[in-house]
């Protein structure tokens, strides 16, 4: 970043440059507080969100980090768009930079989407989230919250429950987390792990209440029941009981430690509606500091521009 | 407002208020009129507007009018979002707020629902229109055409015809028409009449023919037949005979009087083209004076702001 | 133009005025090579995008072009409006320049509702596509294409191949190329061809082959299936076989013959990967010259206006 120009995935993304993103959004946060919030470095630009599954929440939050920074945003959904009338995502690609297109921000179905875009255009790219791949901008908020809150990363014990198996926000979090030094345990039925989960620099749980106690931060998922069969999940009721976070569970926890949920949370069957709402939730956080730490990526991949006008 | 944080009713909207927004209004007028339609006053500010039901002429009045004070707008459409996923009410207020929402303008089905957002942010909120309860900046649009057609509002004989049983216009300008001095009469099928109407500061008849030649003003409401079923409603052929606006009931009222509609107009059934295009006919100058009034709350609820730059 | 309220057809476009747009276009086209790609020309002008049909390529080519300029964009589709609720075309119109539209851009499948929308308003209307009527910018972006490449336009010989039916690119084009000095030939089969051609100024042939060794610029269309009963059009084989246009098809060409569409594109139907990317395929440009062509038509509208502040 800064000299690299796409943002894909956490999992390529070294310590300086995670850092770097960290102590940009820094700056970024100060805007919000600012009497007037905006930042004229990105005038001029024009920042395309190119969603083929609908994520209001994520594409609103990069149109208001994109807006105070002075870009221009084009709203481009995919429905009813020339992708239905059979265009190639590589054509959609070159279409939107033609029109000019500074930087791309994009939401796919299909995990890898946002990578073969890079290798299409020149602008920068990222990716919003494909298929269960990556949701980058959703780790690097999830660690600046983390940072902001308790003053650092190095050494903390991030738990990650649930349905990582079709998450890609776990994914990101877990390369992230990791290369900032963290350790992180996965806690979910064997039937939301991945194969492959030996691998992965994590440790692996299936009993919560026995993690809690030594746990810093504890990463709700959200059940994704669009994305699974019957057969992966048990009823919801069991569910919640072996998996959910409410007050008895979460006063097992030390008293400094955290609760994050990327949203949206469905309240109470993953998390109680009490939990969620308590001070060491950082639910609401993790929104606002969403947009400081977009701003910091689109700052830092469209080089902090120039902000002369052409009169 | 000015002090007020929220425009949910007008029910509640004291005198002295109404008319700041009337005055507020005016001003903002002549920036329609000024070389560049444009005001620096809510740069930096961001204006979301959250509709839970389709209303493209109310959400692009209000983004027009965000606009020409230099907010920037985020549409927020309940299709696709988070919402569809589970999300709560209250979740979705608190996510637009931490994402720096200023203002949210919400449309909503079931009435109330603005004001249970209002008790959950600390930005304003707009009620665009809740289920059959209030739409009160139609109704200030109202009173500000009327007031400046006719120079007044105090005295005038306003008649509101239709079906005011399923309108939140009809209310919304009984209540403020009332406080700013106006006599209503509502005139509609007894079926499309509220059960509590005998409580309310109107007079009821059931002929129109009767009320016009004392009538200053008449606002027809449009037949939302998508929420009645068919015993509420005679046919549409008996009901343009005794409620629709024709010329030749037109002709009945003063020469100075005024005939209103909120829009869209089912032209034929409720108001004749000949009325609706007649220079008594102020459909045009509601349309216009919508973006005025929408102005003025704006600007009055996010406090006039501050225009210096943050670089 | 620089005179005239409205683009509606390239049939009545005088040979200046077409000048004109493509003179002001090479201008814009530097706006895009500026460190900071926008010019203030229209900042206080608010631009609504009133698409009846689905187009996101076009709608975001006219937005980035007006964004460019400093207006204001309204995006107002037709699904979920008040035209779903009853609303005539006529009242959408004056509803929309009520509200401050300086320009509006309309797309609709109804060929000639442009036309009727530019009767009822006082602002400019230009029309981004009519059912099978005309497609004034697309023949504009064109032509401005085939100038830049090769020079000049008087003298050309271009050749229009495809659904010439349907295609109102085609009738713009024709009209247009013919103005300009250019010779334009049709190809396609016959079920294909509108039934007036004989008095159009085209040349017409059903053997491909035969007329590409003579021609400066192939322009394919789009076969355009939603438009078609199975009646009017050959097998996809029998059409590619034909109509499209593959690699040993294009070698029968000038060596600096260009080929070009209007995409979407479908890749192997009507035109080869391999043709689509080789150098003399303006497809990349066309979208980018689009933008320029826009501006140029915005800027030319709307008067170049002022760019004084009101505060």
């Amino acid at each position: 970043m800064g000299v690299k120009r796409h943002l894909l995935s956490t999992a390529d993304l070294l310590l300086d440059d995670a850092l770097l993103v960290l102590d940009t959004a820094d700056r970024m946060a100060r805007v919000a507080d600012a009497p007037v919030r905006k930042l004229p470095t990105l005038r001029g630009r024009t920042v395309v969100n190119l969603f083929f599954e609908d994520s209001t929440r994520t594409r609103t939050s990069f149109e208001v980090a994109a807006k105070r920074l002075s870009a221009d945003v084009i709203n481009f959904s995919a429905r009813g768009s020339s992708v239905s009338k059979g265009e190639s995502l590589k054509d959609t690609a070159q279409t939107l930079e033609a029109m000019g297109a500074d930087a791309v921000v994009c939401r796919h179905s299909a995990s890898g989407a946002p990578h073969r875009l890079a290798s299409w255009v020149r602008g920068s790219v990222v990716n919003a989230g494909d298929g269960t791949h990556e949701h980058p901008t959703q780790a690097l908020l999830d660690a600046f919250t983390i940072r902001r809150r308790l003053g650092r990363l190095d050494g903390l014990a991030v738990t990650i429950v649930g349905d990582v198996l079709h998450s890609r926000v776990a994914r990101s979090n877990i390369w992230l987390l990791t290369t900032l030094g963290a350790q992180v345990t996965v806690v979910a039925p064997p039937t939301l792990l991945p194969l492959g989960i030996d691998g992965w620099p994590v440790g692996v749980s299936y009993d919560l209440d026995a993690v809690l106690p030594k746990t810093d931060v504890v990463m709700m998922l959200r059940v994704q029941r669009e994305r699974m069969s019957a057969a992966f999940f048990p009823s919801e009721r069991e569910y919640s009981r072996r998996y959910g976070l409410d007050a008895d569970r979460a006063a097992l926890m030390p008293e400094h430690a955290l609760v994050m949920h990327p949203g949206p949370m469905v309240r109470g069957m993953e998390i109680a509606s009490s939990v969620a709402d308590s001070p060491r939730s950082t639910v609401v956080d993790q929104v606002a500091n969403g947009v400081s730490v977009r701003m910091a990526v689109l700052y830092l991949l469209l080089g902090g521009g120039t902000d002369r006008e052409t009169t």
